[in-house]
């Protein structure tokens, strides 16, 4: 046993079960629900999942079954969820998965995914929607002499799916910090109706639960020491379009402090995953706004800087996804974000209770939306998974404010974001207040569906759609109008010609 | 002045301010903002509103322009709505009517109607969403002589209408019983963030609130003195199909009690409004669970006789909307249920954080949902508003268990309910777990897309439209399947046949 291993594993009864990945696969069995860690590339087992790969290759190459069904936080990484899709052995995947492999078994029908809220989750395996949970697999930092558990860069379902199991496997991963240790604030318990009790944040810097999870040490099946890194996915830097997007929105917050209908501080900021939600938060680093809070679900590397700088005065998520530099900035800052990141469970950073209570501002992207403010987050053409919603759903109606950005137009222009409808439904039109592209941004708040339209056709989208759209609407409005004017045969007539044609222009 | 005037207005300032309708509507002017009460057609002001009408037919008969904006709870009646909206007096209406004329006007472009989430409008109104609130028209039950205001048969936005609003006219409506008194409880404020606090309530029959409305009296500018009805709808009784519908929960419920996953008491109940909904509680009459509590939105005719017969413990609700007959059972009984009926403002009925930590079950009707589970609940062959959304998203959002119900067909066949893609989004299938038609109810929890679409053509469908679905999806699956298989240029051919030659069958 080496230093750094007596170091990460203190409690005794649980060095004894130190094992190799391999050994620890083993008790994992085909039809098992295994509830796995990770959250957006962060905090995902890494020896594990590629040893029950091996399983599994080796069971099929003797005729035998052996797929799972695999419940995470969110998504996770090659070496997790790739490792598995490969190997086939995913038959079930819930509640987001960003996956090459896994998409294309998705979209072929060969996997089931059940695409939910994340705030969902934790709570209907919890009420037995889900079935029996098998198999914990949770990476973690560290695990103490009394036998706490230090989470990881992610907090996610962890803590549920520790509950939950009947067996868990302990990844303990020496390349995690040690001093993330305090950073976490896990919730005790929101239990099951109808016993609930309200939960008592106010603020996003508060802290209600413990710093560790609470595991049922008997539970414990395995730990597997790892020292590999997260996905620590690189981020583009901002382009223009992406630049235009950040600029319109920061100037709408200063028009709505103005107005007196925002603090001089905003409200605590939500920002999905991505290039874009990236360079909004970039561009807040110069703009007028200081004792900014955070809110969010993944706190990335734009985040990450507002703290580092001063603009930010802390942020809550429930993990942390950084490229390789961020990542690196934040090891040699860590003392001093301590006090300032907070890591929860995914139901509570994505709950409906508190996000509406703090009025988060709700900053996401989508795949496109329509003339009437509906928002498409998940499938390419109306059929094709993508990603999923993730928690843009659990923010954007509860959202003071919410946003869905994109740029005006995709693939070299082929493809208009904005359309006659959506192919798609994930956020409708009762749910999103603000649309912004690198064209212009459209305020929705109040304003009827005809109003909508015109709006967001003038304000959003782009030129070389902008005459297709205003015929559309026009022709809609005459053929039969009424409070929402469509042509149901021609209403998703652009997605037909660019699936026929690849390019939504008429040639 | 009469007993009963004196009896109702019992401070000495507001009795001074009593006044005709006629003149109290002259407060009003064309362009302003007007909050009036009023939730399914309870409550609402029943003289003012003509008066005002009056007003705005002569302002257009002298070629002037009198249109206000109109906010309410939900619906009023013929007498509120109907008469403002023949006066061609509402250019902006928000959140949701069921008035035929207003309907016409809202489809026909002449009314910016908003069809927003009950819950959402109060808050947005405090945030600023909506402008200045200019006047308030409220009916109560009654003024003590301290001030202090009983509301009447529903809260709805009352208590945030005369908070916002520059000048309040109250009317008082002797008819309302004045046992009244006392059943309500009006939190007293939510506020705006930063600065939440958590609601309080931890079951449907806690009080946290006060018994009456806390009025600005200075912004009183008028009392009128009212003597009129409610709209009081008479319901059909229970047709075959809504027992069928009603059996089927009910039957779900007893197998989610067996397997451990609702209490024997089942959860506190949503229902929305109309004939199936109070046929599912009229089946609870008969049904095995005892001790029910209700945590909904309006209280009608079912869920008062589960009171009545004590199988219902208490229920909580924003409004009370009740036939002729239901009206004289409250009334006759209004002593015993004065402890076990709470009337609250409808962002706290209907508010997330309260329906989560309850565990509500939450029974919606629909107009259509389509294979994949998405639920249409306003949009007749995706253009024409019926109502609106009202409470539905916010129950179904936040349930433990969210159903919606139709007949599998309506207009004698002509329209299938089940279609391959609804002609409008109102709730995703993020957020719909079970499906009911006479001809059987569909489980989606914890289903992809794929197994939803089997599902629900195998049990929902009726049996005139099953092959045709089965052949659409088999199509789609066969053309270019993926996640959630579409035939893009027919997803909404049903609802276009339908258009064109008045049936969705192809003849």
């Amino acid at each position: 046993m080496t230093a750094n291993v007596a170091e990460r594993v203190q409690h005794e009864g649980l060095r004894a079960k130190i094992m190799p990945a391999e050994q620890a696969a083993e008790f994992i069995r085909h039809g098992m629900n295994v509830g796995i860690s990770g959250f957006t590339g962060a905090g995902y087992p890494k020896a594990v999942p590629a040893a029950l790969a091996q399983l599994m290759e080796a069971a099929h190459a003797r005729g035998e079954d052996f797929t799972i069904g695999m419940l995470t936080g969110a998504s996770t990484a090659d070496d997790c969820d790739g490792v598995l899709a490969r190997a086939n052995g995913i038959a079930f995947r819930t509640p987001f998965q960003s996956d090459p492999t896994l998409r294309n078994q998705i979209n072929a029908g060969a996997v089931d995914y059940v695409d939910v809220h994340l705030s969902h989750l934790e709570q209907q395996v919890r009420f037995g929607f889900y079935g029996k949970m098998d198999v914990a697999v949770i990476e973690v930092t560290g695990i103490l002499s009394d036998g706490r558990v230090i989470p990881s860069m992610g907090v996610g379902t962890n803590n549920q799916w520790l509950k939950s199991a009947d067996k868990i496997i302990l990844e303990v991963n020496s390349r995690q910090n040690i001093l993330l240790e305090g950073m976490h604030d896990i919730h005790p318990d929101i239990g099951v109706p109808p016993h609930r009790k309200p939960i008592a944040l106010t603020a996003p810097d508060e802290r209600i639960g413990s710093p560790y999870f609470d595991v049922d040490l008997s539970k414990v099946v395995a730990v597997v020491v790892t020292d590999l890194p997260d996905r620590n996915t690189k981020f583009a830097e901002p382009d223009d379009n992406s630049k235009r997007i950040a600029a319109q929105i920061i100037d709408f917050f200063s028009h709505e402090v103005k107005m007196g209908r925002l603090p001089s501080n905003l409200l605590p900021l939500q920002s999905g995953v991505g290039n874009v939600a990236n360079a909004v938060l970039a561009g807040l680093q110069d703009g007028p706004f200081d004792n900014l809070t955070g809110y969010t679900e993944v706190l990335q590397d734009g985040m990450l800087d507002l703290i580092l700088s001063g603009k930010m005065l802390s942020a809550s998520a429930t993990a942390l996804s950084f490229s390789p530099d961020a990542l690196d900035r934040f090891n040699n800052n860590i003392e001093k974000l301590r006090s300032k990141i907070i890591l929860r469970p995914q139901e509570v950073t994505n709950h409906p209770e508190v996000s509406r209570r703090l009025g988060v501002i709700a900053m996401n992207a989508m795949i496109e939306c329509d003339i009437y403010g509906n928002v498409n987050s998940t499938h390419v053409m109306g059929t094709k998974m993508m990603n999923g919603i993730g928690g843009s759903g659990d923010f954007a109606r509860n959202a003071f404010l919410s946003f869905f950005v994109t740029p005006s137009v995709a693939k070299g222009g082929a493809i208009s974001c904005i359309v006659p409808m959506v192919s798609h439904h994930d956020h409708t039109e009762h749910d999103v207040m603000v649309l912004v592209t690198e064209q212009g941004l459209a305020d929705l708040r109040g304003k009827s569906p005809r109003q909508r339209a015109k709006l967001i056709i003038e304000n959003c989208a782009h030129p070389d759609y902008r005459d297709m759209l205003k015929d559309y609407y026009a022709r809609a409005e005459k053929a039969g109008g009424l409070h929402t004017p469509h042509l149901l045969n021609e209403a998703l007539s652009w997605h037909q010609r660019f699936v026929e044609t690849g390019d939504m222009r008429v040639k």
